[in-house]
């Protein structure tokens, strides 16, 4: 994928919608030259706001859907955007369930004008079953007590700080967001069942001995729809250490009201039993968790109370970085 | 599919190859008219070779690709065989990851001839994301230390000895084999990995309240490649019952001999957990061993030993038949 972006919000109307949009701004300012949206559409990500030609004179290659509806589809409203971007001279990016090339007009618009398109949610090869085999290289999964906890931004915080401090650390996208923050990756939720393994073992290839590969995590083993693409992430990763992120204020999951976010505690504890099939050293290093709707005093009254139960330093990645952590992780594997 | 079969047993040469072919003349005898091989095949399972002109004249509906290989491809040594029992008049179907209909002289053929192409592996249908809610009706499901080691055997024999006694069961088929068995299912290794437990909720409906679901599950949670789809069907199949099937003289997982075979009280205990986060009552009844390489004496030692650990029932589905499983069903679910 080409960048920079012109990040698309199309009609939505609540920032959780926009998720993708703002990870990729979150992490990549560098690539966001503006912001686009359709009639209806009032979510705004403090990007001047521009039209895809606009966008293509500021030097923008690719326009990113930057948002997420329910069941992944692309209405018909978006189409004129979205041919307008192509015909501007803009490649265009989604990670959604439906895909562009699958939408006539959009795969005919960008074949006539030679623009690609790119649908990162659908993988772009086959992957083989795990095999299971430990491979060289140190490697540490983000997981976590529900969905759209942070285990994507604490995956690439890990990453910044590990850099930072003279680590060898490569971020590892299992999902569009990530994909599009990181330029590589597979979006483990699409590949097929039995490949999930597979998929994860590819995604992190043997390295040097003292290469940290930081993955993304996807759900929570407690998920009633998603946990198994979580174990067979896990089981593929092979993990040395695991993040385990977690929102303290969280009651219930999300979309999922009829099921509690799990106990911290028993989260790590099964989390890391899982993962020693595969990787019998694997341990809990920290826990990363999601201030955003607490009080400065509940914040440290989490963070002491997490610390004390567990036994592993705690922060927030955004408001706090994952120093802490990565200086914890060194104590354990020192250089 | 339409019945009877002419089963296809391809240039095999060990009966564990064609364990589709052996699963279907097991469970449905009355079904299978005939085997045909082809050059260097050797394996056979006792019924009359024939031609598919043969086969159709003795009212073959569908010849069957009975045999899983690596990778589950069809070589290009099988083609006339194929082409020869759709000219006959026979349908085909298989359950392999390469799918008939993508193979141009067999599909073009089909379409000439009005032929009906089931590929069973590649679902036929789109899933949501389960929702995790508790459907009525009661839900037994098989599952074990290891793949290939009797689950769907278990659930077939578990079936028979319900309806015997007049309860209500019917038995869903998981797998390509179950598939061909039942008529009916949907092979959860071939489904996107978001929609595992979504395909396992579709799979067993709401149902009445005395009603089995008697399911075939599917890998191991101890498996390095597979135990992902193992642990979606049983978030999605939310059962009250699990059967724990075992074969007592296996040391290493099949074709992974770098993994143990998990010790039994371990997988009922680690099974049982993972099966209430979405049925609280989920429990297990009873231990299903594979006997097919053990002596009298050691499979009399190992139903008492396993019985004594685990104070559940234990018996061999093909040896001695499920009753005694079921006769405990009954004591926990009186009708």
């Amino acid at each position: 994928m080409l960048s920079p972006y012109l990040l698309f919000l199309g009609d939505v109307v609540e920032l959780a919608a926009a998720k993708t949009a703002a990870g990729i701004l979150q992490w990549r300012p560098e690539f966001c030259v503006g912001q686009i949206r359709v009639a209806g559409g009032t979510v705004d990500l403090g990007l001047p706001e521009m039209t895809p030609q606009v966008a293509a004179q500021k030097g923008a290659k690719t326009m990113i859907i930057g948002i997420a509806n329910a069941g992944g589809f692309i209405p018909d409203s978006w189409i004129p955007t979205l041919v307008a971007a192509l015909e501007a001279g803009l490649d265009l990016a989604a990670g959604m369930h439906t895909r562009l090339a699958d939408l006539p007009i959009i795969r005919d618009t960008a074949k006539r004008l030679g623009r690609t398109l790119h649908d990162v949610r659908q993988p772009t090869q086959t992957f083989p079953p795990g095999n299971g085999r430990k491979r060289p290289g140190l490697r540490l999964l983000t997981v976590g007590t529900d969905c759209a906890v942070g285990k994507k931004y604490a995956a690439l915080a890990i990453e910044k700080s590990m850099r930072a401090r003279g680590m060898k650390a490569d971020f590892r996208a299992t999902g569009q967001t990530g994909i599009f923050i990181s330029g590589r990756g597979v979006a483990v939720d699409s590949v097929v069942a039995d490949f999930i393994s597979g998929a994860a073992e590819w995604l992190s290839p043997a390295n040097e001995p003292d290469h940290w590969d930081v993955i993304e995590g996807q759900g929570t083993l407690f998920h009633p729809a998603y946990a198994g693409v979580t174990l067979g992430l896990i089981h593929g990763s092979q993990p040395d250490a695991l993040v385990v992120c977690h929102e303290p204020v969280r009651r219930q999951l999300v979309g999922f009201d009829h099921y509690p976010v799990a106990d911290l505690e028993e989260c790590i504890a099964a989390t890391t039993r899982a993962a020693r099939l595969t990787n019998p050293k694997a341990r809990a290093v920290g826990v990363a968790i999601n201030t955003s709707r607490m009080t400065e005093a509940q914040i440290e009254d989490s963070i002491a109370q997490i610390e004390r139960q567990t036994g592993l330093p705690c922060r927030d990645p955004i408001r706090h970085g994952m120093d802490r952590i990565v200086d914890h992780i060194q104590t354990i594997w020192p250089a």
